[in-house]
């Protein structure tokens, strides 16, 4: 199996699609291109219109909800790594993600929701999914998502892609 | 108008001055060039000495009020870009904002905070001003700032400048 | 004394070693290396298996212990950047540094924290441990770690290291 076939097996397991534009309001842009490295907008998990997981982990939300939060939105990113490549087996290396998590004030099992994420660039990206990573605990997040997730990433150049 | 005409337009619309060193205590710097990737440190809405808007979003300030602050923070970021490279016609893409809200346990309008910021981004610099965002809802902010904005940018090279 | 001599010294004078592994759970790493650009994941200030500073600032931590998390957080990235390149003195330009402070909801001397971190990038760095800095006060961290900080930095080629 290549990497985009991994990608859909594991949006198939999820039960979502990820398929379908990939909009933000407003006057950014959720993917930018400068040489060989990719920047990618804070990713929420949102399907389509809807923010599938939202409230505070510690409360509302346990943690294995907010692991499948950060689980969508790293598959939002790798969906749209994938439309601006051509496919994810372009992608040299994840550099960095931060993972923000809208937490109550004694939650501190950050690292587990963040390693939902990690193992999932692992599982599609293999190598290539190996990546540095910080995760924070926030008062809140656009929308009253649960989880928010941003990127940089390393992309093979076009001619060698 | 070129750029550096439509900032000042921008300013005076604002009511502000961004003339003046901008200082930042202790060993940092404000703005930082390596090869043709520049990095801003964290903004706040500080003219001259004056944080002009300090307190939480959704309950002592309102969006509009959050609005104006992510605006002087980005006018800022602009101020310093101007200031490293000549002019903002040497900017050639805004890569990355991260905008931190100070805001209470309820407020998720995050994105309409950070949209003040992409607009002026955008009036200001055109397509050069179009750039990958994430808006995040924090307890707090050095000295109790409303809103914190940094920035990646990439500028021309000093020859094509 | 060159800048691994300044950087022991810096550490028999906090009174910790940062000799050993740094380990990391899951499918991430510490530091990740892309051409001349370092990327460092967040650090909490942990010695060994442990972290040695929890808790909120402003209320149960005060700002001096604050600072001292700061230090060992710092420290942290100094020994991953020292590891990967052999020796600090590879270490180019400190680009970037984000440092979040779990605190209450009214403490708002974030800078004064960062800037112990800032203070030891100098001392040990020189002109190369100049960088841009965001510090934001946070909700929570993983491990209810009073401070977190993460690194971008700029390493000299392998051949001119």
């Amino acid at each position: 199996m290549n990497k985009d076939q991994v990608f859909e097996r594991a949006a198939q397991r999820m039960g979502y699609s990820f398929e379908g534009e990939i909009r933000v309001g407003g006057h950014y842009v959720p993917l930018l291109r400068d040489g060989d490295t990719v920047y990618i907008s804070g990713q929420i998990p949102r399907v389509g219109d809807q923010v599938m997981f939202t409230g505070r982990v510690g409360d509302e939300v346990n943690l294995m909800r907010a692991q499948d939060a950060a689980r969508i939105s790293v598959m939002r990113a790798l969906a749209l790594l994938q439309r601006a490549c051509g496919s994810l087996e372009s992608v040299r290396q994840v550099l960095r993600i931060t993972v923000y998590v809208q937490c109550t004030v004694d939650f501190t099992q950050h690292s587990e929701v963040a390693d939902a994420a990690s193992d999932l660039l692992h599982e599609i990206l293999g190598a290539a999914g190996t990546h540095t990573r910080t995760s924070v605990g926030v008062l809140q997040l656009p929308k009253n998502a649960t989880v928010e997730l941003d990127m940089i990433a390393a992309v093979k150049p076009v001619s060698a892609a």
